[in-house]
């Protein structure tokens, strides 16, 4: 969820709700609830009895609705919306989403998260037959198979073109009469159904975002899955029978809210789990567990107490730091000056602590947290990761594409544990991950995407393909 | 800290630094580790060589410093600053703080922690005198009491003006060739000082000041004190001896950063004590324990050490929600729509769950966060409490003025259980709150104030006397 | 110029520079003085070494720039851009120009001014064919049409598209290697070709543009001409030779800033010979010739200098206005107060006042003028209107759509003369704007547009066609 | 008017309204056309049954109020505002107006139009006997000295403090039960009283702000006077008799607005007989008269029409250009990009020109427009200036305080019209411009204030005296 302290990004939370007569407003509620999944752009488009309404900034959801009338404007009874992260800095509005395209016959909202394999092929094709994209996103390219498509109605259209995408993706699209949700035949990203006591189905990327407005939870979207929400109720449908689950493991390590639950696993209680696990698998005596805030709480907690050691409040996170601008200069910063997090002094001062972290990507975090207790007086620091070691980049809607970004694709344990200047390191292994999270599914490890950790991707990578396989070269890595 | 989901506030952070060439960056960052005591304006003045400058506004330091060009132009080798919660919503930037003075003579540059319970009486016999206000708050009497005053030097004037006035105080103070810093009589606000790795000294509401801008601690500074730092450094004066500690134990329980240590004790682990002690005179069988985030973490946890109940994420808080201006209306409150706290279902269901707060104020938020906790499941809820009841209001500087803000000054506990919906109630004891802390000062109470629990006020309450013994009358109160 | 004051908007300003090294800046003051061709929103594209950077919002140029850097970072050594008037008040960024696409194999941006006439029926033939449209305005279907085209370079597809879409337009267009610039075959909008010191080739809206970046007039772009400007220098080429002047006579009488020049003719000295002709048509005996600022002041100097009545200033324009929120309550304005115009009582009272302005399009503005001075004191105002009544839409680039928004179409003068309170109306005639504006072009009305006055339409007006027809009958109009 | 182009700046603008249910907004609509006396700041203050409210801020009027609940939230039925020129660019809010003091026993809301002569000597004076001020403005002082007096009733104090205070002074004061009114002995700036259609009295700088709301002109503040408005309608007492009419000279020439009407005298006829006299004593042969926009345009005129020469509009200045934080680079700058005035080469091109000016200050813009037309063609231009040259600081109120800023003070008229570039420079005489006002009071040039002009200062200069009288050694100027 620090989105801020990690340098490790999801890309997106989509959410949609049809038949509640304050539309844009459960989808506003539904999206604060899922801000921890992108802050650099948000959007919702409503559906005022077939007329479709749109609005869509830069920055937090409450600052491009800070004034209400851009909300209150938004009229209808049905609205899809989008908090998005912006993969380059200098995020442009044409890339914020959700899209709203008026054609003479039709209108179209749509929203994703995720990320296609296929995106740059599939654009060059459409391009080569005389189709204009407006953003850099592969959003667009959806809208695009949907119009070239000649099948009888919309959701045949829907259909036929989901099955050209590939990678990760979970859609939710709105026409005038209907919303339609669809996941990927891998369902790597999260996507659920709740229903409102008024009788109202929602769709969103997480079911924190249902108990955010009240809603119950009906059931998750299923790989391969296309979901049709209208008038006369929701109707489950699949456009492709060639599924398997590889659901994406960092979600529960870091991305989801603890108060979600992705395939009937409370996140909370997962990472609980994986701390127990951690503890069990290396464990190491202390004073004292403590955890790096806010994500790696549960965690640490886990391993408090399957340890039996106390868990403390080591470090102190600023919860006002957000959107700070003014940073120290480089001779305040050697002084000791820092902003985000604090460690606490009357606390660690001469204790053996066990740091426990969720997972390590760059490691100058890292890093930086061993240095701050050492300062505060801590004799010792044993780092303990509640994952396996990052090396892989991901495809499927992860902001790491690069193996260079990844301190584990580089360094061994030791070499880390070094660097880190803590005294000693240990990461959850494989297997514990996969027991802490506890799927069933007949795929897989157990139904769970592990490429970060392995390189053991469940699909082919298409455009990717070649640039991955020459950096695993440059690396020097035997799979 | 998490102000915004109690009605408790702070009345602000002050700080200042001298003989750093970068003070009023310093200043900056300190304050940003103050900010949890107050987010309604901000404002730093420098001292560039003689000559002060001052910028301030309404809103977080981080907004009113959004510009970086009003920090640059903050010229000079010393600073001091100040953070505040305004009492009333419609803040007026005529009151935030520090004030800067120009006489033809001098300039003086001033910022306040506290309440002074004279102040009333004492600005109308300025006004008598002729003396012109600008603001409304207390601080600028302060300043008219040293122009007055024929007294030889400015520390002599200012320490005659220290014991005109009465109440809760805690002041910094810059002309052009020094620092001043002063606390009242009793200590209610805690004032620390530290220096820097170059030598420089700094002053701080809280410790964590200290830790932000890497200065190591000196030392506290005492009830009667007046501490003087210019270019031939530190020097510690005293205005009055008939001192007596009475520590405002509300900032233990709730206002201090928990990496904050008051009068040597850390923040966190009064509160961790305040749990255990809680855990030892309240015990109940339960199959969990959670905390209400984020003030009540360190509680909670001390309480299911010492129980051997599992500690868990029952409650998530939304990290976003800070300045979320759109509301649900009241419908959508009616199907469950909330923005700020949210329960955890896949924790909480079906579970009997000990709730532990700080403190009770109004005792809405309790009931709402009961009730929360019922919708997502719990069987059970008992709520246990990591502080006495909240009874008398605080004349010192907390924004607690009346006894109908205390729905523990109206209703016993019994009453208080049965509109909280929650299963058992519980409050930790006047003596379990002492002990915890563990204060060893030859005061009553060990040297804390605590008042707000038993309405034993540590001094005269002047011009507010006469409104408080009504208000006992009214409500029936037998001291 | 005040299109604060009178309902009768432009739709666009264009600027390009090819060829310096400012180009973004240079783009910014050219821009700058064509801001009174559209008010809601602006961009600039920039072209470094073959990479298109853009960067456009909402509100006036000197907002969406506001920040310094956002025109810094548009490097490179041309650019294009564009001044917006959006006809729906709900402006959404979408809309706002230069576009800019990025293929795989190409980039382009465009800017456009003017109005398609056959826009809705090539847009559905191009959504029938899959094409996907992002905006609402009719600019992106010549991108669609480029890249349909099958020709072999770049300026072949632009030409053959231009020689599809009808109506009036001004195009500039740039690629990663030239601008171009085309005109529709009437000349409806104005656009000139200027020489910057350096050498560098600007296209402009307006020559005022040329003369604020200090470039010299080199010629005007003709009707079916299209310009390309790359590194070689300026080529003109033609897309059609079925062309014939029909510039349109509003340039001339309100739209253009006084100080360009159109077709070799400087707008201010062809709105004073307007005045004269029109003293000389419709004289009356006065005390003073007063006009309605700012637009009307070259047309009322013609007239007071002709007829030999002192020329006073009798209506004052509050120069603070633009962006005013606050509104007088229907009860202030009922007591007089007003925000925008003041009539100047020590000038006006008792006097014989002929009033002269531009044009009529609703009729509040000169109804409510009128008032102003008779409150002031006038003892009689007479009011001159400096063009022929306005009856008829244009469908070329002018935001008025149908007749029901002009009080000639509907009124007599008689009619008109009483629902102002004026006492006397006269207009000027046709054939006394014609020989005001005394161009000489070998074409109907020496080449002016004159259709908003007698329905003479230049062109078939292909979308527009049936809706008209249908609102003449309604209208009872005999042509 | 033009405030941007002169750097010649009044101080202020005042308003008040007693009895109107809209008093705020009366009070919001009557500033908005004071607007041109002051652009940094704005402030309102409403008495709400005797209750005081008030708010202020840095910006236009109409930025200050962007967010209407600022204006609404100004409840009551009395107002008054202000718009202030701050006189150090780095404008600080402490010093916005009207100042709003809230004493034990009253509250008194203050507006200040001019400068005081001995306000150095006041503030000394009062800061000896303990009294401290916030701001850097004078206005403070009356305040002080009001509270300071022991006379009987509000209005006896407000008279002796108004016998203390030097200079040049408008004020507005209002009290719990009343408004006050009062002018400095020589009337250097104007104040009028007019009169609501509901009965409402109202006091405001100018008359062109009573036209605004719809108020009829009741009379103007004398020298002398004080106003007193309460719910029993208006009285007019004096606090001295010792008056003499030295009305500012520069109001008429530069300063207000060409609709009012100061001493009876409407600006515009004024300024337009100041040309017609300009005409008469500096002939010259040409072919058109052009003025400076905006403020010379009257005196251009009556330039024109005495000497039969026509009058063109040969610069048009950029209305859009008041904001523009982005300016042309030096080489730009070079290259002849500009921004705020363009000349009219279609109007000026090989013609002999007089260019008609109000007044020169430092010549810069003299020099520029000179200039700027010799570049569009003009063959010759013969600058005409409509009022004497300035060669002294005014005290009063117009932010010229020493001769450095002054060009007339250092140079010969044949100096000027060579560093202009002028084909030939001519100034209005002191007799040419007191007889183009027309004042006839029984006092030195019949009622006006020529110091600008003659260093003839109809006041002691007190503070000032001083380093005034060393100015004049230093110029080697001969009175």
């Amino acid at each position: 969820m620090s989105t801020e302290i990690k340098s490790l990004n999801e890309e997106c939370g989509i959410f949609g709700v049809w038949g509640h007569q304050d539309a844009a407003r459960v989808t506003y509620f539904g999206l604060h609830n899922l801000q921890h999944r992108g802050q650099e752009g948000a959007g919702i488009v409503s559906n005022e009895e077939g007329q479709l309404h749109g609005y869509r900034g830069l920055g937090l959801l409450s600052e491009v609705f800070a004034n209400e009338k851009r909300l209150s404007k938004l009229y209808g009874n049905a609205a899809i919306g989008h908090v998005r992260y912006a993969t380059s800095g200098n995020g442009h509005v044409d890339n914020i989403q959700p899209f709203l395209f008026r054609f003479f016959d039709s209108q179209v909202s749509l929203a994703h998260n995720g990320n296609l394999t296929n995106a740059k092929t599939l654009r060059r094709e459409l391009e080569e037959q005389g189709a204009i994209f407006h953003s850099s996103s592969d959003t667009e390219i959806l809208m695009h198979l949907i119009r070239k498509s000649n099948a009888p109605t919309f959701l045949d259209r829907l259909k036929e073109s989901l099955n050209i995408v590939k990678g990760g993706f979970a859609y939710i699209l709105m026409t005038e009469s209907a919303m339609y949700a669809a996941l990927d035949p891998n369902g790597f990203r999260p996507l659920s159904i709740g229903q409102m006591k008024n009788g109202s189905y929602v769709i969103a990327s997480e079911t924190c975002a249902l108990e955010a407005i009240g809603a119950s939870f009906v059931c998750d979207v299923q790989p391969g899955e296309v979901v049709v929400i209208d008038d006369n109720g929701l109707k489950i449908d699949t456009y492709t029978t060639e599924t398997q689950h590889s659901i994406c493991s960092m979600e529960y390590i870091y991305f989801a809210r603890p108060d979600s639950n992705i395939a009937g696993v409370n996140v909370h209680t997962a990472r609980k789990n994986m701390g127990r696990t951690l503890a069990k698998e290396a464990p190491i005596e202390a004073d004292m567990v403590i955890g790096v805030p806010n994500s790696s709480l549960s965690a640490a907690s886990g391993y408090a107490e399957f340890s039996g050691i106390p868990y403390e409040l080591g470090l102190v996170k600023n919860q006002y730091v957000a959107r700070t601008f003014i940073q120290p200069t480089q001779e305040l910063r050697e002084q000791g000056v820092r902003m985000k997090l604090s460690a606490v002094r009357g606390v660690v001062e001469g204790k053996k602590v066990i740091l426990v972290d969720d997972s390590i990507v760059r490691g100058t975090t890292s890093q930086r947290i061993v240095q701050l207790l050492k300062e505060a007086g801590a004799k010792e620091v044993h780092l303990r990761i509640a994952s396996p070691p990052l090396k892989f980049p991901c495809f499927y809607g992860i902001d790491i594409k690069t193996r260079k970004e990844l301190i584990a694709a580089d360094l061994s344990i030791e070499e880390m544990n070094e660097r880190f200047g803590s005294d000693s390191l240990a990461f959850l292994s494989e297997e514990g991950l996969i027991s802490s999270i506890g799927l069933k599914f007949d795929a897989p490890y157990s139904g769970l995407c592990m490429a970060y950790f392995n390189g053991d991707y469940p699909t082919p990578l298409y455009d990717y393909e070649k640039k991955y396989r020459a950096s695993l070269k440059e690396n020097k890595v035997n799979l």
